[in-house]
Parts: C-alpha cells; structure tokens; sequence
C-alpha cells in the first residue's frame, strides 16, 4: 500500500499512530486452529429470516448448514437462520488461551511518540522494531508537553501515577508553571545540543541532553497475540496515560481488520 | 485468497507445500531499516537505455530519477538510465546481518510432511504452528516410501546421512526390499491402529504404534528472518534430503513475493 | 554437580526425569522485581514468639507487622513479631502476572520419553532442546507399553482422551489384547530397522519404521517463567496422562528450589 | 551470593557491572550438545608427561595432538599424549553455529549505565529485564559525564560515531566547554524535576526532563547464546564507546564461569 493511503491518526502534541499492512484475518486463525481436526473454516453465522415459515421458527439452531439447505423447522425451501458459526472457535480459543492461532495474523505500525513511551513499549519484546537513530541523524526538535488536564490527572490510588509523599496539590497555575518550565528547558537542550554539534562533537554523544520527552520514530510489527498482549498491559486503567492513547488507538485500528477477534478481546474489558 | 488459489506444489509421494500468504515486500523491509536515518524508500534501480543520446550516456547514474524524467546527459525525453537503487542497501543489510528489518515481511504455510520431517521442522522455535492431532481424530493412512534412487543416496561425507559402521554397501535389490519391508510394516501398524481405535482404546494411546513415516499436517507461519534461518539450514547439504526437499520448493515460492531478498539470500549458497 | 548426584525419578516403563542443575532463587526473583524501586530484598518472613504474652499468643499469625508494633493479641511491649516477609511481594507478582522476575530462575532437565511425549513437548518454543538422533545413532529398542489401568482410563469428558465414535467400551481383556499387539508390532519394527542398518539403509532412513512409542532422550533448558507456563498446560486434566507424569515430577523437583514460588503457583491448582 | 561477593567493576563516571550470577558450564554445553549421540561429556584435554625426555619438556603445551603422535620438544617416541579433549567440540560447535548447546549456560548482571546506553541495549530481545522505574521513584541525580579524550574519539570511518557535516573540528577547549554545558543543562533539568516533584507533578511527568544521560539501573538475564550475540554487536568497533566498556568487561566476567567457551569466542576478534 502506497504510504500516503495508510489509516493514520494524530495522537498527544507531535505523535502519531499509522497502521501499515495488516495480514492474516479472523478466517485465517480459525483454519489454523482447525488444522488439530482437519474440518477448515466452516463460516461465519449469518443471521437471516426463514421465509417458508414466516419466521416462526428463527429460535432453532442450524449450525453447519449452508443456505442453500432446507429449514430445520418448517422444512421449507426459502429459509434463512442464524448460525452461530465460526464466531464460537474463535472465542473458544481466545477464553482458553489456545493462542497459537492468534500468530498467524498480524500487523506492523509506524509510531511517533516521546523516548520515554518507546522506553516502555521497548519492554514487549515479541514486537520487531526498526527506529530513528541519533547516532545518524540528529533528531528533530519537537517534545512532548503535556496539557493541563492531562497533568490534573492525578492518580490517588494507582501508586506508579501518583506523586511522591509530601508533595503539594498539584493547582491549574501550577501545571501551567511547569508546562512553562518544561517548555524552557526543552529549548536550553535544544541550545546545548545544536551548539555542541556545530562544533564538532560527535552526534552519539552531543544527544546526551536530549530529554526522554523528545519524540522519535519507530516501525513495530508483532503478530496478532503479542498485539493482543500489548493492549492487555497498555490499554489498561495501570499504564501511564500517554503510551495508553498509542494502544488505545492501535486497538481501534485493529477492529478494521480483525472485527471479530477485537470483539472478542474487548469484551468485558475497560 | 482462496484456498483453491493458493499456490501448491506436490512433495515426496504424499506431502505437499502450500503457499497460505504472505506479507511486507522487498520495499516494506527497506522502509523500516530507513526509520533509522528517516529518508524512506528510494526505488529500485531500473536498467533502461538512454534513447535521447544514443546511449552514449548511460554511464550516468540517475539515483532517484523516476522512469519519466529527463536524461541527465542530454537532457532528451527518451530516455532511461540504469540506477543502482535501494536493491544495494537490501544486501547491505543482508551481509552485515542488519536483521531486524526482514522481520516486518513474513509468510505461511500449509504443509503436509511425515512426522520424522516435522519433529526436525518443529526444532525451529521462531514459527508458528498448527497441526492435526492424532488425539483429535485418527490419522489417516499415508506413509512415506523412499524411492530406490532416494535409498541409495548414502553420503560417505556426511556422518549424519550415512550407515551404521559395518553395514554391507546397499544394493538396488536390497532398497527394494527395503521398501517392501515398511510397506508390510505399515500396513501391519495401520492393522494394529484400527484394530485398537474400534474395540475403544482411546485415540491418544492407539497412536503409540504410527511410525514416524506417516504423514501429518499443518500450518506454519514465520517472519522472513525466520524463513531465512529455516532455510540456512533446511535447504543445505547438510540437511536430511527429505526436509531440504521441503526447503528448495519453500524457497522458490517464497521468490515470488521477495524476489530481491531471495536473490540476495540465494548468492553463493548451493 | 556430578551427574550420579543428580535427582532423578523413574517414569512409565522405561523413562526418566532427571534434575541437572537450577539457578537462581525464590530470593532473586524479588531482588529484581525490586529494581523498580530500589529496595532490594527485605527478607522472608519470620515467625517468632510474643515475648508479651509468654509466647501464648504464638497460634497468632503476625505476617506482616514490622519490629516495632505491638503483639496483636496482647499488646504487649516486648514482641517479636514477624518481619515483613517478602512472600507477599512474590505472591503479588504471580497474582498480577509481573512475569519478568521469574525469568531470572531456572532450571535444566534431562528427560527421557516416547517420541509422542516430545512432540508435545517441542511444542513449548521457549525451551532449549537437546536431543538424542537417530541420524547419528540408531536408537536403542525402548517402546512404551501402557498398563492396563492407563488403558482404561477412558475420558467421557475430555474429547482429546476419549475413543472414536461407535468405538466398543475397552474391557480388561480387550486392553492386553492391545498390549500383545504393540508390543508384537514393537518387534517387527525393530526387526525391520536392525535389518535395514545392516543392509546399508542409510540410518536417517531406517528409523521410518519406529513408531511414536518409541523412547528418545534430551535435555531441557528454560527459565522458571517458562517452566511454569509448561506445568500450567501439562499438569493439567487436558493434558495426555503420559507428559502429566513427567509435569507433576518436574512441578514436584522444582519445589526443592524454589519452595515459595511452587507453593504460589500450586495454590488453587488440581 | 550474598550481594557484598559479587564482582563487581565500576563503568564510565557513576556506573558499574555486577555479576549477581552465573549457570551451566563448559562441560554442561558438551554434555547437552552430546545427546545426539549418547556419549555425554569424554573430558577436557589433560596435559601429560613426555617420558621420551624424562618429563624435562613439560613445559610445551601438547593440546591437540593425538595419541600417536611424537613428542613436540623431544620427538621422541615415547610419549604420553594429550586426550583429545572436548575443547575440540566446543570448538565445532561455534564454529559451526550448533548454537542450542550454548543456552543451557547463562548468567544474570546488574547493571548501572545511562539511559541512552540501555536504549541500545534493551533491543536485544532475549535477554529478562528488570529496571529502576521513574514512576515508582525519583531517579537519583547521576548524570553521564564524558571525558575530555572520549569526546575527542570522533570517528572518521564509523558514519553512526562521527559529526554532522560541515561541523567544525572538534578541539580540547571546544570539549571542555561541551562538558561545561551538558552540567548546566542537567542542573536544570534536576531542578525542573525536583520543584516539579514538589508541586505535586505526578513523578511519571515530572521525569519528561530528565536527559538520556541520566544513570538508571537494572538487571539483565540472558543465556550464553544470547550473551555471545550481544557481545558480538556491542563489544565491536560500530557499537557506541559507552556501551562497549559495558560489553568489553562483561566478556571478562563471563570468562571466569566459561574459560573455554569465551576462549573460543575471542578468537579472531578485535
């Protein structure tokens, strides 16, 4: 796919999520799941009306029948029934954790976000990455300041969102007081930064000031379960806010082409 | 796609190797090696003549020139000029094991194979597998019966390939009774099994007596780095001929969708 | 450690489980979930008596109280009370699947099985495996025989156990009728394999003929994470009776090394 | 271990490597590598007396040679010869990449380096980790530092480890004051950190200041496979000068668990 036609979505102040190429599909996984029996993938339930008995009998179940076969009830030839279909395998193996079949789909994004989200998506380490270097090139000049409503955001209960003992309530003139002093220093780094490159100290080393703050860019590609654990740990109420908006988005992303397994995943969570 | 226009090839006298899809490209990989210095894809090199100069020019190189630009030697409308193009940072990346970036590009595969051929596949941790389960539903009766030109490929070289010390040199006449002999063998286990399987012994125990000859099935799904590291090994003389023949038709198919990858991977190898 | 030394215990007819080495420790596994915050081990709890209460409060559990608090049941100055005891973190992180500490423990295993045992086996692609090979050496001539009572064991419950459809019931009879059949069919099978090596069949082609119940040996390298994610699937109902032999072993061995992990992981398990 | 026994070796201005501990063995690898066969571990090769010359040439090294062999410093006929030894295995197996034996062996280090150095290393996927996390605790205030004759290693060969183009030429006055200025822009930073802190910023945002200089610290758990591939990357000319003192002393410390094996290893390497 041309790359101007990717799904791409703005996220925080400079980042954003763009899907690349997605592979594998509900079907996929449900055929490699019935490899252990041999039956392949059966079909999906349609929902659909038996005319031969004026839909009185719609309530009766005909899995595996095809449409072109009789209504169980009326024995009619013009019938439509639900089918619970294939849908049932595929929750199956995702309650049971039978998530081998999960692997053979997949998806790879292109990520801009703050080095201190990468830090943490870095940890899953079933994804494959590919990101910008500052030892080749020098990274641009964008950071991440948070808004004030994001910094009011603070946690009483989770403990690793909170703030350290003792400390003050944080106040809206005080989140403005630190978006103004982050915002300062970001610039005194980028100060130090293009200075000590102009003179000649190497790259790898004139970037020792660049705040974990400062954006970069990634390519991440992993299989459907790993993305499915992912979103376990970071679409979760315990992340931190930020890398919860990627993942947040990436769910969503995945519904396009995996509707029915992300229908299963988000079932019954937050 | 469709099953029935999957790519498929006939393997050994049961098995089989079918192409389920693949993912990423030869672009794909380049893409993601270019996040770290953020330049992107730059095209293929493209070996065209210069018509507008007589191809006095062709010694040019015209990096980065779209096939509808100007020559830039003499500025003609015809004309078309070899670039070397990204095909060289795809090697580079090869030979100097840069490997991440053939992760983001994979394939699967259905494969049909005796279980001897999968219990070595199976040692290849980086894939994803599915296969029939013997304690799902009985195997159905195919077995592996090397030809008589395949028995008496015995490797002097190659302690793995080779006979025990002292054995007698095989002999045409004696492959053929080889071959008799696990055909009987077959049939006998194939007895015992549907003997056991009726009067109710269960599936998982009735299987104790399949030779490692008889054909399983399954799916397996891996990305690029990983077929290619398969393939270091599978596809070498080093490798049971069985498994390599498995390899070889892997490979070639796997050309079809990386055909710049493969060829870069095929230089120099048997 | 000198392997006459090593735990070992016999299992089924001809296989074994043997203890090689572990590393790590119920202790390392908090030392480095404590990373996080710098803390480092605090120790395991200690159960001492209430010097209050002339220690007739000591029935009282005080898990959890520091060195200063008063004994809980007479409130009494002069106490003894537990430190605060680390299991608590530990169960925490089993609890909350913070699955990363237990990657710094492990454990290497030799084991001897049937084939079909290890084809489950391979299946845990987070292992490390070393295994005997028939392409080397031919393999020596152990099969399993079920018992009787194994035989019977006949699932109604679990599919994957059970018979065909319209098997007959297997009786007591029925089931030594299937013990003479593998074990004639055993016979035949090495007949045909020693005849084969000794006519030249090159020996990776003479092994077609053994059949899955024949024994192999290896070694098994994972980390306790991964251990116990093996015993989460093959100490289980599910599982084939066979491997939940060589599972409910390991589980047991592994306890010697790390008692408090094991007891966590044991909690609420069959 | 207790914690004060551990080795331990101080790393750049504030950082350091501990090896919490190491498993396997040399001899652990031959054995596992030695059940393909059956053979186990035969011994390492053991230096005997020459009788030919009345022991007096002792002191030659007869490794390698064969029991039939003469004597390197008498050539006399009688001799007492070197076991072939297992080196010589060890030795095919990392020649030849048979790599699984190399993971039933492995060690755990902690680690204190900075921030850009564990960016670099925590994209070696295979390795457990555990780190200091800023949204627990506040990071103490380490800063890296270079020194004057690091800064002055600007490669002219190593693309990643050079200038940007058209910077000056870097001089001793033009370091110092680089070192002037990266210690004034991480005073501020602490000192947006700490009010931040103060004010009640939750820690995970107040940290959007601190530069990837700033020290952090973890554990690290890998086996010796995938130690040796690390250390093929970051204890090489390309790999950034930080991490290789990392890498360089860690190749020492593995050394004194696993002589043969990093013997082996080292051997034609820079």
């Amino acid at each position: 796919m041309n790359e101007d036609l990717m799904p791409v979505k703005t996220i925080l102040d400079h980042g954003y999520l763009k899907l690349v190429e997605t592979w594998g599909s509900d079907q996929r996984i449900v055929e490699s799941a019935r490899m252990s029996t041999g039956k392949g993938f059966l079909g999906w339930g349609v929902e659909e009306t038996c005319e031969g008995c004026d839909g009185s009998g719609t309530g009766t179940k005909m899995r595996g029948h095809g449409p072109g076969s009789l209504c169980p009830r009326c024995q009619g030839r013009k019938r439509a029934i639900n089918r619970p279909g294939d849908e049932k395998l595929l929750k199956y193996l995702y309650d049971n954790k039978h998530a081998t079949p999960f692997e053979v789909a997949g998806a790879t994004f292109e990520i801009m976000a703050p080095i201190f989200v990468f830090r943490e998506w870095h940890r899953h380490r079933t994804q494959s990455y590919n990101e910008q270097s500052a030892r080749y090139e020098p990274l641009p000049d964008l950071n991440y300041v948070p808004s004030v409503e994001r910094l009011l955001l603070n946690s009483k209960t989770n403990k690793q969102a909170g703030t350290i003992k003792g400390a003050a309530e944080l106040t809206e003139p005080g989140a403005r007081d630190f978006q103004d002093a982050i915002v300062s220093l970001y610039a005194s780094a980028e100060g130090v930064y293009q200075q000590a490159l102009k003179e000649g100290v190497p790259k790898e080393l004139a970037r020792l000031v660049l705040p974990v703050g400062r954006y970069s860019r990634m390519r991440a590609s992993a299989n459907l379960r790993n993305w499915l654990a992912f979103l376990t740990l970071r679409d979760d109420p315990h992340a931190q806010w930020e890398i919860r908006q990627y993942a947040a988005t990436l769910r969503e992303m995945l519904t396009g082409s995996f509707p029915r397994t992300m229908a299963i995943f988000g079932d019954g969570r937050p």
